[in-house]
């Protein structure tokens, strides 16, 4: 944990990207490297024992460091010039395998790589059983109808399953585009002063080979300092997936105004309350997930800001990304999180639905009507003839089918089991039905 | 082309995300959805041929259309209602199959994606030229060393194909994951009111089906009216690829300094003069293309902000992202154009190079030195060796080599013979070569 | 009008904005510097008016001018090519004054400045009339009762005018703040090839002070070619009067919920409807504003970005910003217009406030109940006790001040007067209402 | 210090902004208005100095209140509730006054403003060194000659102390605008639950009012928990202060590269190397301020996207913002404290700065000799003439001055004593000696 900042994320996700996570993958670089050069035939293997077992059992202080590392112009630096020391002061020798052919930016980005691995499958794993829940929605709710709404207006009736559905094609998609990120953004950073290995000469490729297999990396085919639109992707795809949840959030949120009553946060003591009013429930999960969508964008535009690096390695660009992946990665786990446990225990209330539906008295189905009319009427005569019923109705206490009974005109171009079929939310959900397979079909077929 | 903004981006690319065009897109959907109709056997097939010819011929001007669609909340609504009129005209009846069982978004969207497919390939295009240019830097320049450049500051030598082949492998990953990105969002859109088509009840797939066929357009597994991630994920992936221009503008313009005289844009009359200064030549390409890398991560980031629209339609987001694709695009494509004139004619001088990396006088090949002196001597004092040797010449006039030699604690550690592969820049470049073969199977396998 | 893109901006602000206004505008400056010349002494007076009118006359084709501009790599050469061609063309002395010392960046930041200034006035105009229209809500409101929102939960009573009274304390604080940008962004750019006006010698202040005069801008005391940060404040000042009109906005649509139903836009023939359900009725004016709302934060970014221009001008920075501001200005108008339009005729049903506020059956007052329970029982005995009233009330039928007679414990602790004066939403307006006061008096005090 | 992230910021700002600093401020705030409740006639004093003396000995566990919030859904509620529980423990009748009539934005609103306000102080005192050195910069180099740089091609020449005096005046302008924006942000935040004191009744403005005297702010005119703009106003005005501190960052490291080599950050031991090349002197200052630069612009569009927070208190705007505010100021602090030790120190090589001007030839000088031989000549054959020169001079080896002293067309037009002063850089700095003097004088008044 790194503090109040934490209170935005989910909580394993913020520790695989802690201070103290960074630095111990540092030291799991170092300790690799030195292996990596016994397997490579330039380190005798006993002295790079020696750097590996220093590596694996040294502790550093974050504060100082952030000191040290200020003054140094990078974090890489105090760490090297200390773990150097602590070997040095067993084996002289060995401690030139510590930083061996190394730069500063190939100890930062690869231990960056590790930590955002860890993260990265936390949120996955999140992802997954928001996806579920969704999808247990969807399926459950495939005929429950509501209003939909757009533009914050009533709009003709949907199931809700099929909202649940929506969202979970968000997620189905964001599952398969954030792992194809994470997975390339997964690649050993290590080429040395200009990128290019070059004072390790015909042993570059040994080494780097070796050091990717420690560390259970890929070696990328060329290097990468210069080079950042991993990071870029990775960022763009957790704004996304932080905006789903956001999506969801936001829909939630709004069907949980009393005034529209049809969905509930799930209860829990502790949770929702006001620091003012006893009487309050809040949307405590939905707050937390648009917290998190609502900074994402920014912070992956930073990282979007960051490709124009000078040269083989720039004015700064690389130094803080990780921090950037820390706000972003934790913060998209934080919403997932908060949004599984909204949609596994969310309570629906189809009655609810329903009621606010009846409330409309037809109106939201004067698209079909119009439709239905322009058979016989044409476009524009039918458009005018269901404005002026819908006028009526809007002024009257009747429902439109009841108007539309009464009407001379109208009456007369539709029969009453039209009407019956017209006015009945579900017949007008065949469509809704295949698209709410095809989404239940595409997540499950990714699992 | 659309005025003066233009100037920022490539003609044809402009072209196809002109208002006219997207104009001409809507018709075509109006035009298709009412062949559709008949398809499905819903619309008679002379009434929807009325629809779709007036749809062929019709003209509608932007600046006219721009003042109704504000009055109206969106562009869609009179261009339907005029459309609309003229087929009724004509034919009342035929009026019917106008906008039939769509909404405005639909309309929209799937124009947009009309639009954004044509620009899309486009971009696709233009990055091929691009990356071939750069292919062909990092063959022909594989062994032309200079200086490799890190904060600024004088590193290891590299050569300058493997510069070139760092460029390309940001082109290779950008066109896979640019081209999945437009794939991804090639997609129709034809939801309705709420974006079920309950209003086309048992019809809805058939006519959807055939509305896809028209358009050459994958119909879309669920609405996506709401889920607006393929906009935001092609949003990320063109600013990624300005981003990767501009890291090519940048290298070049800094090399271009005329201290530095390394590179040169291409001469061309008329190109990269000064108003002021008549001696002026201008790194105007590349200018042109950070111009772009600067705008684009924040363009990205709105439509990363975009992702949470209230319920089945929201308050504003999906209003304006053809406007912000638009600018995203055609910077992009103009980035790419700019480049691609660059580096096909770029002016290279090796001999430049060379003397830039002469006068360092064997100071960036003091790491080397260090590894080879810490053989004997242990990592500390190896360092602290070179410390000072570094600190000799950089008083003098002596290379770093020559000192090396008259040092009489050095010269004990390494040879003639070593010293002669120490520092020639040739020695260290084994990992390059094999990167840059890498960079060049990986862009050409994807050809 | 510049096309489909002014659908989301303000007609007048668009047109200040224009590209013809633009050129213009540049033209301007190449007759007012010529002017400037022969008041300082240095041109005849009859060959500085060839060019004044000549630029006075002169008309260019912004397409043309966009595609010359892209090769050029500025949109100044080309005009002053041209203009200098067709000056030269009456009088080749005369042509000596065209662009007389001055740069590219002089031209197109200065004619950019004169456009801004026309915008921003139109902005202050608009942001005129929509505060005089929350002034107008917030007085004629002060003592309307509705139910006060948190994260879109009930929350203790507010008046409505109260809710206009903070809206305004925006409006108020905007005005200040934009104007103060919009002035300080009112400055000559003259600087010469390098900003030192070097090629004027010791004439160089009193042609710079005379072209400030016939341009009727203040001089700017030191070039400001590289020095950005006049348009970053005016783009942050756009973005937050644009997320002010999208404050207002958003609260507006949110009430505009038919469950809700406390306010409506006006009603007006051609506006809100959709072009799928002939019943509804949108919230245009305030998508209209939020669209631009999300739009702006990223503009601005992007002039914050703009800040580090290498040396004496940049690579790329100045050239794209008049767009950027473009966008940032036109939309904001857009959004007050909008929004000035929304606020003057808005319907706001008193009733359905109160129905609302009743709905909730004095759960709303459970704060000043605990407050006062608190002083005979402390916090945490009064909270508990409330908490079980609100949890009786919420699974019954009855009002919290009906049950809270009902209970023993708590009715011996408050009497019957302080039970109505506790549950009469009046009883708590005492601050709101010298809140509103300020608010107003802060607004007329800036008139 | 909150860890690795302070690596990138000032530690004096970063303790004022720490998550230890935040938790003292609630406990501030909370004391505070338990006595000015008191002072109100509301509590009796020696209750009210019971929670004072809790308060100022109340220690917070920032890991464990992080959990606890994260559930709460707001840092505040664990605050409250646990001390609200402590001092109930001593007092029960005491407790009541723990955070009375307050809601949880007031007291995460108002201690971020204390936090802030500390903050700022140091950010302007940071300011003011940087200032300075600027200011000594261009007063000790007013006159020392160097070469303009446009689009990092060489320009007309400048006196170094011109381009510290442009430097200086981002910085005059700066401090005047932070400085506002900081005070503009310093004011109470104290609404209760809707933001109206509605519990408070009548007392509401006494409490108010002795609660922003024990606190040392300004009660605001209105509650402003969804009117964000002042954090909005100080986020931009932090960015655009990171942004100048990274303008003068840029044109360093820039003049640092050795082919230029101009000026120098100051040597120091432990500062600017590399983890791998022991010659290297990195410009470490320069790129700490780039760094925050780069990532200021993004974290001030999330506060610019936080101005539409739904009703009385937003879904999540607010809860973050203080985290945000964190980055920004801490960054800001970070590199104007770079800078400033970087300008204090800075190495100006005079005679470096003169070579690279007279590596010209002249060239540098085309604009005035245009201008002087279009007086004989008009505009158009001047141009010519200059540029046939130039072209000549380019390719031989001859300067601009000798080759126009050869040359039989021009010689004619210019005599042997203007060829002496158009060559002369000090005769194009008059207007810039103005401008210098202007910006002293600007940065100087304000003081």
């Amino acid at each position: 944990m790194a503090g109040l900042q934490d209170a935005f994320g989910d909580a394993r996700c913020a520790a695989a990207l802690s201070d103290a996570a960074l630095i111990d993958a540092m030291l799991r670089f170092e300790g690799a490297l030195a292996r990596a050069c016994a397997r490579a035939g330039i380190a005798p293997r006993d002295e790079a024992e020696v750097v590996a077992r220093i590596c694996a059992g040294a502790r550093f202080e974050p504060d100082a460091l952030a000191q040290d590392a200020r003054r140094a112009g990078t974090l890489a630096i105090p760490i090297v010039r200390e773990l150097s020391a602590r070997v040095a002061a067993q084996s002289p020798a060995a401690s030139r395998w510590v930083h061996y052919g190394a730069t500063s930016q190939d100890l930062l980005d690869s231990a960056t790589v590790l930590c955002v691995q860890t993260a990265g499958a936390r949120v996955l794993e999140l992802l997954a059983r928001l996806g579920d829940a969704a999808a247990a929605l969807a399926e459950r709710h495939a005929r429950t109808p509501m209003l939909g709404r757009t533009l914050l207006q009533p709009a003709a009736p949907i199931p809700f399953g099929w909202k649940a559905a929506v969202w979970l094609s968000l997620l189905t998609r964001s599952r398969r585009s954030f792992a194809a990120a994470l997975e390339a953004a997964r690649q050993l950073q290590y080429g040395g002063a200009s990128g290019t290995l070059s004072s390790l000469g015909e042993k570059a490729s040994a080494v780097a080979a070796a050091l990717a297999e420690e560390l259970g990396l890929p070696a990328a085919p060329i290097t990468w300092h210069s080079a950042r639109d991993a990071y870029a992707r990775l960022g763009a795809e957790s704004a996304i997936l932080s905006g789903n949840a956001g999506k969801i959030a936001r829909d939630i949120a709004l069907l949980m105004q009393p005034e529209v009553g049809e969905l509930a946060e799930p209860e829990e003591a502790g949770r929702g309350g006001s620091s003012a009013m006893p009487h309050k429930r809040n949307p405590v999960g939905c707050t937390a997930a648009l917290e998190t969508a609502q900074r994402a964008p920014a912070l992956a535009a930073t990282l979007l800001a960051q490709l124009t690096p000078e040269h083989e390695r720039g004015l700064g660009q690389w130094q803080s990304q990780w921090l950037t992946l820390r706000d972003l990665l934790t913060g998209c786990a934080g919403a997932l999180e908060a949004m599984g446990g909204v949609l596994e225990g969310l309570a629906v209330d189809a009655a609810a639905m329903r009621a606010n539906l009846e409330r409309m008295r037809g109106l939201v189905y004067s698209e079909p009507l119009s439709l239905r009319l322009a058979e016989s009427l044409g476009r524009e005569r039918a458009l005018s003839l269901v404005d002026r019923l819908v006028a009526e109705v809007s002024e009257g206490r009747e429902t439109l089918a009841e108007r539309l009974q009464k009407d001379s005109e109208a009456a007369a171009l539709v029969d009453a089991s039209a009407i019956a079929a017209l006015f009945d939310p579900q017949s007008g959900f065949a469509a809704a039905q295949q698209m709410i397979a095809r989404a239940l079909a595409d997540w499950r077929a990714g699992r």
